[in-house]
């Protein structure tokens, strides 16, 4: 046990995984599209099992798809470290999003294994069902730590038979993702590494992050009443352009996150003006926002700011307004003992590291609430993800491998001493 | 002939007349569902050849489906004065747009044959296919002036699909279409009465108006190129936003007009951002921009500093733009001897008059090129029009059919002295 520090994954066997797991569901450019409960998915999770089953590591899925692999210790009903990611991507998305961190988990449970290395509690490499939301986002982890809720499912965002058809094509049912709850007691910890989809490691040429914190995410779809009218005999002084006080919102509320809230993301991803021709001035305007903080306070103060935004540029451009409050994630600060194990790890490999937020969310938020979670990130060549184009150097990658390895085991020793 | 200034239309025929159509394709909430072609519109055609026909009037129908009344001169080989306008609407529009100035031409015609008066040229009312534009826009006016492009009906703006199934239903083919022209020589004429579909004349509280010219209108689909990306970890200073672009380019050809072209019109009103969800950042904006202008040569200005504006909002957001240019309809001047028959008739009808120029377009503006046209305009109640809600009070629709009536006598007086 003394030695455990000089301990090494397999880079040959880790990247065979990898590229294993890139071939199915593989595009033309180089990226993967397996959408959660896809035949694609299914067929990722089909190889999960055998692999695990190769090295001689327990399979468990659970009643909401989850796949684990298990290394258990001697002694019997110790917690588990769990270490994972997901291996569903968004349409058309990249080969590491996702299918790093569950290759690198399986691989430190092999490499643990193969070292002959007991330890006090049981490791779990854990594959979550549905993290990119194609059907409810953050669903497996959700259904794993209890805090799924019927709503979701009864509405979720990719829409009911889609839910319904992956559910069927899994042999999962929408009763079973309520009976996936873990005891919290069985939970040692929870540790992801992930590429960061942001560019600041590689502007930096820092090898790995540890997250301190990801996000909270909120989204309302807000919505501008004006008039619908003719477009060439409405005076321009006597218009109510619903289009015209949704674009002033958008740029306003740029400004206002640039000026007030350097820590926070604001997005205007959709904007639908109704009726929608060109010769007839917009008389309805939905606008999609969404916007995230680490901080729970800013949180809150950059919510009411927006919102007060908007009902000031739609009363300017004689305007009615209503937002709908579609959902919020609240901001999930990290373990910081995970974060020690992690920075002390680093420190033994020789990684220099940064710690940053998250700007993305992923299931260590839900973990968060039941254990020490923790997350490592890599870094993304030109910050790209969710995209064919996505890319890490393969050095980054084996490093990375490295730190969930060791920070593994420096959280294990350090707080389940045998 | 010395008194047909005292001649009058029949308001209990016109009215009756009116109501008739309003039934036909009449929807719930008061308004007509009758596009182009429709069976709807085919049956407000049946009824105006039994209109027609029952007034002992010439039926007469053209290749490109124009319905034609001929209240024929006692010489043969007259020209012909059209008054018209259009049966068809736009889906779940008024019963006013169009269908008034059929209603009036045909009264015009029975009131003239009723009194016995003889014409020295042939008078004529037309119901035009296709003014709306549910299919082409202003097709049988195209067609009878001959300047229907073959482009336009291989790419109509309401699809190629619906274009062909009306012109089935109708019994009508595209050869049709481009044997309908009538030999300029032939035409005296054109004047259109039709509801303002602006607020001026009843802000004003002007009986009726007296057309000027009529609008130019072009057309672009801009196109912002940025940079799709993940919303919450690119850093906001580093985004290439094409919705921002779209939207600062909104607001600024808003101010441009109301600030250097205040007799010009704008309007935004369609804006898609792609992908298109509200975690990505939109890496392209499809804005559609239409503009009207009364006169050539400001027409030109607004065009070009329009696109300047575009394109320099696009490179203040950091993007790529594109302008696909769609199409451009002249300013249509209407014919001053028209106008002044007009603005006669009104004197004499004791009816107060204001010269204004049309802000939509009319089929007017395609007869303005082979023989004097002009319009009346009467007020619409709040400038609604393409509503259920657009509505003209009963006396100013006499007022303007009276006002049709004594403008088409003083013209043919004047230019066709018996």
């Amino acid at each position: 046990m003394a030695d455990f520090t000089a301990l090494r994954i397999k880079p040959q066997r880790f990247k065979a995984d990898f590229e294993t797991l890139a071939a199915i569901g593989s595009t033309e450019d180089g990226g993967v599209d397996r959408p959660s409960l896809s035949e694609a998915h299914l067929a990722a999770r089909a190889w999960f099992r055998q692999r695990a089953a190769r090295d001689g590591l327990t399979v468990a899925v659970d009643s909401a798809g989850n796949h684990s692999a298990v290394l258990p210790a001697v002694a019997l009903d110790t917690p588990h470290l769990l270490l994972g990611s997901h291996l569903d991507s968004v349409p058309h998305g990249g080969r590491f999003d996702g299918a790093l961190g569950v290759a690198a988990a399986l691989e430190v449970l092999s490499t643990i294994k193969d070292a002959g290395l007991q330890l006090p509690i049981s490791l779990e490499a854990i594959d979550f069902t549905d993290e990119e939301g194609t059907l409810v986002g953050l669903l497996g982890s959700a259904a794993l730590v209890g805090r799924l809720t019927p709503g979701e499912i009864q509405s979720p965002r990719g829409g009911r038979q889609s839910l319904l058809a992956g559910l069927q094509r899994a042999a999962l049912s929408e009763e079973g993702l309520f009976l996936a709850r873990r005891d919290p007691a069985s939970l040692a910890g929870y540790i992801e590494l992930h590429i960061e989809q942001g560019p600041r490691l590689a502007r930096s040429q820092t090898p790995v992050g540890v997250v301190t914190a990801i996000v909270g995410i909120a989204s309302y779809r807000l919505i501008f009443h004006g008039r619908a009218n003719h477009a060439g005999t409405t005076p321009m002084n006597e218009r109510h352009d619903a289009g015209l006080g949704a674009a002033s919102f958008m740029l306003a509320a740029h400004r206002l996150v640039v000026e007030s809230f350097p820590d926070c993301t604001v997005n205007t991803g959709l904007l639908q003006l109704e009726p929608g021709a060109y010769n007839i001035i917009p008389g309805q305007a939905n606008l999609a926002l969404e916007f995230r903080s680490a901080d729970d306070k800013e949180f809150e103060q950059l919510e009411n700011a927006l919102l007060a935004l908007a009902r000031q540029q739609a009363d300017q451009f004689g305007l009615e307004f209503e937002a709908n409050f579609l959902n919020r994630h609240a901001p999930a600060p990290m373990s910081v003992s995970m974060q020690q194990a992690i920075g002390q790890a680093a420190h033994c490999l020789e990684l220099g590291y940064q710690a940053m937020p998250s700007g993305a969310g992923h299931d260590g938020q839900n973990l968060a609430h039941v254990c020490p979670a923790g997350m490592i990130f890599i870094p993304s060549q030109d910050g790209i993800s969710h995209s064919p184009r996505e890319f890490s150097a393969w050095q980054d990658c084996i490093n990375g491998a490295n730190l969930l390895l060791q920070s593994a085991l420096a959280f294990t020793f350090e707080h389940y001493r045998p």
